[in-house]
Formats: C-alpha cells, sequence, structure tokens
C-alpha cells in the first residue's frame, strides 16, 4: 500500500500531543481496546516487566497534576496513565517457581524501562487511531517519592512517566510539531556528527518561523546566578530553547539514582 | 469508529516478532516513511535526544549478529536499525548557544532512553503499517563497548536496543503471542499486588497449552553450581521459564552502569 494513503501511517504521522480535553469520558471499552492493544506490542524474552496505574478519580488526578508541574491538562483528561517499569511481577515469579531473584543488575532496570515506554507508546497510538487523544508527561518524575506514595508502589516498581488520554477539545488547535530534518537524527553504517550540524541549523531555522518558542522564551535570570538574556530578537530559536532547557536547574529534576536504589533497584 | 473494524488498532494487534525474512530489500521510499513517521512521534521537551544507525552493509551485519548473540535475523533482515539514546546532539546544541553542557543527572539518561524507545516503537509499527515485520534486539547490550566502537559512537550515545527489518518469509508461520491477561498489568487509582496472582497463574496455564516453552527450555545446569532441574513434564510454563530466564547469569549481560559512565553519562 502507498504510504500516503495507508491509514496506519496516517494516523502515526499525524500525531500531536494533546493537551485540553471535553468532559466526555473514555469508555471502560476504549480502555481496555487502548490496553489490550498496547499489551501486543513488543517485550523483552515476553516477560512484560511493566505495569500501569490507571487513575481516574478526580481527587487523585488533582495531586497527580500538583506533583506533575501543576499541568492542567491531568485535571482535565478522562484517564491518567501512570506507566511503570515493574520488576515486582518478576519476584513475584522467581519465588513463585522457587528461586531468589536480586534485581542488581542495571540491564533489568533498562528492561523494564524500554517495556514500559514500548507498552506506553502503542497505548497512545492506539488511542490516536480511536480518535481521543493525550500526552507523555514527564514531570511524573518530579516527585518520584511522592508518587510512588500516592500510587502506593511496592518495591521495584517506578513511574518511568505518566500519560493523559481524553477526547481531544475541538475548540482548540492543534499543529503538528515540526521535526529535526532526517539527517539530524539518522547515520548511515557508523555515527556521523559530521552532518548534524546543518541539519540542526535548518531545523533552527524551520522553528524559528514557527514563533512557537518565542511565546514560551525560558528566562533563566531567576534560577542562574549571573545569568543575563543576550538573545537578540528574532535569535530565540530551537538551538537556544533547547540549550536553555538542558541547563535550566529546574528541568533536571531530582537526583533518581538515590531513589531507584532505595526502591530496590540496584544498578550494577 | 469501532475497535473490531480499526485499521489502526487491527494493525497494532497483529504485531508478531518477525525473525525469518525473504531476500527482497526495503526501499528507500520504505525506509524514509518508517523514519519520518516515527520522527512525528512523542519526544521529551521536543529535544529530539535519539539517533538511529541504519545499517545496510552484510559484512557490518554478520559483525553485529555476532555482537548480539549469533542472531541470524540480523544477517538475513534487510535493514539493521540501532536506536540509540543520543545526548551528543544535546551537547552539541549548548555549545552552538555558548553554554556549558553536562550530562550529570539520570533523569537525562533516562530521557534519552524513552525518547530512543519511544522513536523504535513507532518505527516498527510504521513498518508493520507497510507490510513489513522485525524485531527488536535486546541483545545489541551484550556487548556495549564492542558495538559502540563498531559504530563509531561518540561520547553521549548510547545503543539502547537493535531492531531488524525486512520482509517477512511467507513460508514461516507466526502466531500472535498470548499476553498476560490485563489484570496481570493493569492496577485501578493504586498498584494492587493481591490480583497479580490469579492472572499470572491463568497465563501460565495459557502458555503451557501453547507448548511454546517446552521447546526453549532453559537448561541453568552448566551455568548455576549445584542447578538440578526439578520441573517435571507439563509444569514448564510461563512462570519456570521466566524465573530460570531472570535468574540465568548468560542473561545478565554485563554491568553496564561502568561502561555508560564511561560513555560520559554521569547518573547521578
Amino acid at each position: 500500500m502507498k504510504s500516503d494513503t495507508n491509514p496506519v501511517i496516517a494516523s502515526l504521522r499525524s500525531h500531536r500531543s494533546v493537551r485540553r480535553f471535553t468532559k466526555e469520558p473514555i469508555t471502560d471499552e476504549q480502555l481496555e481496546t487502548i490496553i489490550t492493544t498496547a499489551q501486543q506490542s513488543s517485550t523483552s524474552s515476553n516477560l512484560q516487566s511493566y505495569s500501569v496505574v490507571v487513575v481516574r478519580d478526580q481527587a487523585k488526578k488533582e495531586k497527580l497534576s500538583e506533583l506533575c508541574g501543576r499541568q492542567r491538562q491531568i485535571v482535565d483528561c478522562s484517564v491518567f496513565m501512570a506507566h511503570c517499569a515493574d520488576l515486582n511481577r518478576a519476584k513475584m515469579v522467581c519465588e513463585a517457581a522457587g528461586y531468589e531473584f536480586k534485581a542488581t543488575y542495571f540491564e533489568y532496570f533498562l528492561t523494564a524501562v524500554i517495556d514500559a515506554t514500548i507498552f506506553a507508546q502503542t497505548a497512545l497510538a492506539a488511542a490516536e487511531g480511536l480518535g481521543l487523544g493525550g500526552c507523555m508527561i514527564g514531570g511524573a518524575r518530579n516527585h518520584p517519592y511522592e508518587i510512588a506514595e500516592l500510587l502506593e508502589l511496592p518495591p521495584l516498581v517506578f513511574v518511568t512517566f505518566g500519560m493523559t488520554v481524553g477526547h481531544p477539545d475541538p475548540d482548540h488547535q492543534y499543529g503538528v510539531r515540526p521535526r529535526l530534518p532526517s539527517d539530524g537524527v539518522v547515520h548511515y553504517e557508523r555515527y556521523d556528527s559530521e552532518h548534524l550540524k546543518p541539519a540542526v541549523s535548518t531545523y533552527d531555522e524551520t522553528m524559528r518561523a514557527t514563533g512557537i518558542y518565542d511565546k514560551r522564551r525560558i528566562d533563566l535570570g531567576a534560577r542562574v546566578p549571573g545569568w543575563t538574556d543576550r538573545t537578540p530578537p528574532g535569535q530565540y530559536g530551537w538551538i537556544e530553547h533547547s540549550a536553555r532547557r538542558l541547563i535550566d536547574p529546574a528541568a533536571q529534576r531530582v537526583p533518581l539514582r538515590p531513589f531507584l536504589n532505595a526502591q530496590g533497584f540496584e544498578l550494577k
């Protein structure tokens, strides 16, 4: 089938992060379709080292919103999904078979994070296929201790990220966000840094033309001592915005390794 | 649209890992569709902290196959994609804007792993939408130092996993693998270990009935001193197989943290 008329390709290509929702709830049938569809996607050695905590309770969504950087979309969405890397079930399985399991290696943690992410991405693609929308919530790592307590996570379970799902508000315009030219992310046969620079420059211009970042200019003045904004108007594009996002102490969140260690992941 | 006639849901639900391919190459147009479609999926703060090394060179695929646990599918596939968590471009962007970037926090690493995984999963879904098939290759973490050298990765780039893509061999039967009952992966409002046990038992029986694991019985005798197989015939299902897979020293791979530290990820 040609890609320009292929419904799967068309649906995947039209992804945009939806953060404004109508009050219409998603049905139990839709939720089940999303979950059982996502369950069919790849999982390392069929261990299925992930789980999802589905939150629909309004008070709990309000609390989650506070913990994830006060995001209104979490209050407004029909369903919040906390996507978890999960080795608790792996431990249970080992005990049922009479073996001792220790989550010693980084490898175990990574496998669980990848499984959770594959599940989450397929869940979002399925929701979009049903005409719904949503957004990944990295802010679910802002307060890992509090989130773990709120969702009553046992050891060896970690909220990798959250996700909102609901009916997109038809009164709000969502554009499909341009991405880096393929040259900026693809390498052939070997990694070659040389061709990245022109791709990054081109993309910077593309994003400056959209004006998206002018509206979201990050002012580091309050957070980085001695910092002054020397970027002239019209020069604030993807490069400057991304760089500030990366060096912003507020975006670096809490050190996760002590939390993960406390949660039982040894990360050797 | 009802889920049972929805082409997006149908395509996602029919996923199976394809490891046998015909000799027909995937075209440049197909590869471009796969990549540009996957690029549209979610990425944290639009940083796009991933990259992909596309390998089609036969000699390089043979070498990769050796390094990923001697998997024939890597030699036979049309395209091998090495999906990388990538903070090298982030560093480049910071330098271009005149800031110093240090990949100090675990958070950065995790964001890049998640971005790479979302890209990879969408790439596979797009390939499947085009009638192609493939398989995620966790074995790309078996020999991280050698893989990094072979693909000439700079610091701050890490092959999270690989992926084969090609035309599925029509002479080979692929079944869609049953997954855990939803109760085994979904929790409502809070994590509740109680309902996991019946779901795991049910699934163990389902998988025993398929006979898949009887054919793949893991014998730990050579690797775990003093180990003897006490599992009677007919009792070797998902629980026993998964438990052995988890405690098998051969499946734990090399400690990844020293490698990641050497590759520039500080993981605080």
